[in-house]
């Protein structure tokens, strides 16, 4: 059996990396119009959908998901229209493949262009949401890529039933049908299997919880594009503007706990404890945030005592972790020593503490006067990401198309010799 | 003693890491200025880095090295001098940290900014050639990072008084000493740890033969930037200029046979054969050049019949492999199958057929009319390289300071919050 996944996954990386050969040349306006006759063939067969999508729901309720998990997996026809829209957004965006980078003279008489190519073929591997895809798989396609996507059991058959709008919409578009593959078992072999065709994949994400992307991060021999947790912090500085710091801070805990962007802590400026502080805790207790608030904070209503391992938490719940701290060094420490470079805000009026912050971190996306909440490739005017990366290597913060490329260097001599 | 370079490395790790974290926002003259400053240390102190080379001289002749390793071992006068020009001119290179690499704003009221900044740690392994002490130390310091330089035991003397000039460069500039380290130890244990360093180092560059290379791709768990080897080609294509073609051939194959961007093989278009074909070869013939033909060739005066083994093969040396294509495609599927996507030049006036090569091929480097030599970060007008990579990911092409930078948002608000 593992014999048999083995040798499927090789014959599918070999597919791979050809459909992705001639992808790399592929039109743009062909590649839209794959994205948009497949958005059409999904929403062309609802029905469809909606059985496969029940078979998934059945499977899942006897394997005991939990609620959230069946609210993931669920399909409905606002949800399907969704994802047959975000495949348009997506070949609305423009075309990154071919856009030249940088381009120069040199003595020599060369003239160097550096340009945009695809990076090749991209897996994917990820758990139960179905919308996952359509998404990766118009944005792989988009930056010409092939991609192997490797979908949750729990979502087998919706996956199955959206992968063949997919390729409708390649062979509708005539493009190769194998730029967009679906690993076709549950094995859990293949997702082994993946991580080390360091010959056939070229870039791995992983969507999922911290299980699947720790599990990724540490077995892959491909490179990965992922984040393995979002310890997003905010700090209230003592030149905040109490109105947006009282805003930003409630939003950034609780418009959606589930999200990496969501703020696990809050770090305030010593000076602001009994003032503003003390008003922004009393916002997010009546907002039914459990605050575990760390010394010298103690006294304020309705905290509970953090533990030391509340910080460099993710709670991805309606809880955050509450700290004093100096100034804004003492944020800058804190965050260094506990946050995972994802995303971090700081709420201050005063630009040489915004620019120290923003100067002194290292996280992928550093805010001022912004909700944590914003940390997302739809808000970035990517169109759509297909993950978000907290490594410093490639591909940064939310990864869109764009980020799905690499470049090559194009150079136009006259007959000319190095001396 | 593998337990004594085991803590030494993970002691250099932890004291690079802090380093970078300063250097991230060191000002860009502070970091020139240091830079300066050890050009000027080295040059004051000669007698003492030829004493330290004779040292090495010394024992690579007692070891028996190869007369082009000595070569590449020895340092002199005009040698130490190219070396402190080298950080000179990578002093006044542009400083890539900071830069906006793009700004735009969303309809949230975000704005947003990707900004360059350091990678972080580099590490940096080489065999014999000194000046790559000075060359990567120079590059890695300019883009903010630090650096773990890991020298051949043939050029420790060498290395460690080329280093030393450059700690008291950063000592002038009043930057951590510890933003450039040479590893103080010839143990081989010292390479095996460097690979593993996940938590310490950010990215290796390999510098060397295909040994060295080879080794550190495969046993690395830390990404690297590298070239195994670099097979390029040069295709004479029917519409090539007779004139051009002849300059560029002899001296893509002949400048330097033993550098990475030294053609290794020529592809001539069938209808050439007897023409243009046939004297290009005549002129490598007539440099000296042993040319081993393929199949349709053997009738042309002085070349040799080519082996199977001959095809995608690094000779660096006076050796090129020779083969008839049909057209461009044919050259394209050759280059394909046997190339190492590092360089492959088209001869041709036609733009149609070169626009093929160049969008159908996807070597780090295609050239349209010019040697292959050029493959270079100084012909680039990069200052300098680190390396040349033939990988998609991050960087590629040659490796210049820019590319050892990675970049984050900053994103400003006025009190955003996502609906």
């Amino acid at each position: 059996m593992a014999d048999e996944i083995a040798e499927l996954m090789q014959s599918m990386g070999r597919r791979a990396r050809a459909a992705a050969a001639e992808l790399a040349f592929a039109p743009a306006p062909q590649k839209a119009a794959a994205l948009s006759a497949a958005a059409e063939a999904l929403l062309a067969d609802i029905p469809g959908l909606l059985t496969a999508n029940a078979a998934d729901l059945a499977y899942g309720r006897e394997k005991g998901l939990s609620d959230a998990m069946i609210d993931r997996l669920i399909l409905d026809e606002a949800r399907i229209q969704a994802i047959a829209e975000g495949m348009r957004a997506v070949a609305a965006q423009p075309d990154p493949v071919g856009q030249v980078l940088a381009e120069w003279d040199m003595p020599s008489g060369l003239h160097i262009r550096r340009v945009r190519t695809p990076l090749g073929v991209v897996g994917v591997i990820y758990e139960s949401r179905p919308n996952v895809t359509a998404d990766a798989g118009a944005l792989c396609l988009k930056a010409g890529n092939a991609v192997i996507l490797r979908g949750g059991s729990e979502s087998f058959h919706s996956s199955t039933a959206i992968h063949a709008a997919m390729v409708r919409g390649l062979q509708a578009a005539g493009l190769p049908q194998d730029a967009i593959q679906l690993v076709p078992s549950r094995d859990r072999a293949a997702v082994a299997a993946m991580l080390r065709m360091v010959d056939h994949i070229d870039v791995i994400v992983p969507r999922g919880g911290k299980g699947l992307v720790g599990l990724v991060q540490a077995e892959a021999r491909v490179p990965v594009f992922a984040h393995l947790e979002g310890i997003c912090h905010v700090y209230l500085d003592a030149a905040a503007d109490p109105d947006k710091a009282r805003r930003v801070v409630v939003n950034a805990k609780t418009r959606r706990t589930g999200i990496c962007g969501s703020a696990e802590c809050l770090l305030i400026h010593r000076d602001l404890v009994d003032g503003l502080g003390a008003r922004v805790i009393a916002d997010l207790v009546a907002a039914g945030v459990e605050v575990r608030a760390g010394e010298g904070l103690h006294h304020l209503p309705g905290v509970k005592p953090a533990a030391v391992e509340d910080f460099g938490r993710e709670f991805l719940d309606m809880i955050i972790a509450a700290a004093v701290v100096d100034d804004v060094d003492g944020a800058i420490a804190h965050i260094r020593r506990y946050g995972s470079q994802h995303t971090e805000s700081i709420l201050t009026e005063d630009d040489a503490t915004a620019e120290r912050f923003f100067q002194r971190l290292d996280s992928a996306i550093l805010m001022r006067n912004a909700s944590t909440q914003f940390a997302d490739g739809g808000e970035f005017g990517m169109g759509a990401e297909i993950g978000i990366a907290t490594g410093k290597m490639h591909a940064r913060g939310p990864v869109g198309a764009e980020q799905l490329t690499s470049f090559k260097y194009l150079v136009d001599g006259d007959g000319t010799i190095r001396a």
